[in-house]
């Protein structure tokens, strides 16, 4: 049976699926209240309707959150395990007209790695656990990585 | 023969380059003018001393980047396939003491993924070419997405 697809929405005739130019590793499971249809539409969303999210990774990776503290924001990298790689178009609700891929934050893309700015607000160095203000994505996902958040980096320059 | 250690830094027993969770794919390559011995520290000094730089993208994603402008700040995410993925505290040259790989943005880290935040300056949509203000990778470095840069989802909330 192939894949629901809604009108104008276009696939790529090879799933992107199908082709390991790399491996990734998953460090670690996102704990959070959501699961499919309570879910909310993004971290805005989140940040409003709850109460704080927890990423236990992995304890081998524990020294290598040293240097990191709580209140810092950081960037948590995860990988949106259900996603469809192939759509290249595609056709959320939430958008008037069908759009490329890469101007949507859709988590089907062929890299399903989806990103969140956030703020540590606990820290348990011993058991890798990292308390968090807010996630939108589903309780388990899979965490690739962990960076510190810097306005001078994940800014983009003023549009001149 | 073991990989060079600096003093203070702490590698994982095993590899995590050795397990494969999920697949990446390479979508594209960015070109800049950076290779080893000539790369800028970080993107801001990038963004002094180059005039842009150009993703080419592999050409079957090109509807994938239908709706995106000149002008528009993008996340781009790209794989640093020369990193140690092993490496759980580090030592810089340009830090103080040694650090956990997850409070640092070195390229070494269990899952080599990097961001910048970047504006499209051109875009050929034919031939799946974009055109960015600056980046600090090498020539070369394989792309792995392009996501619109939000400034509601990519700017961490107030510390409160």
């Amino acid at each position: 049976m192939p894949p629901e697809m809604r009108d104008g929405e276009v696939a790529l005739d090879r799933d992107p699926a199908e082709t390991t130019d790399a491996g990734v590793v998953f460090i670690g499971r996102i704990r959070s209240p959501w699961s499919r249809g309570n879910a909310p539409k993004n971290i805005r969303a989140a940040r409003e309707e709850m109460d704080g999210a927890t990423i236990e990774l992995d304890p081998r990776f524990a020294p290598a959150l040293t240097g990191l503290k709580i209140g810092q924001p950081i960037l948590v990298l995860y990988w949106m395990h259900d996603a469809r790689r192939d759509l290249v178009i595609q056709a959320p609700r939430h958008v008037d007209a069908p759009r490329g891929t890469f101007a949507l934050r859709s988590p089907n893309r062929p890299n399903p790695v989806a990103l969140s700015a956030v703020r540590i607000t606990a820290l348990d160095l011993e058991n890798a656990v990292i308390g968090i203000d807010a996630i939108d994505c589903f309780d388990g996902t899979p965490v690739v990585d962990i960076k510190p958040w810097l306005e001078t980096v994940d800014v983009p320059p003023a549009n001149t």
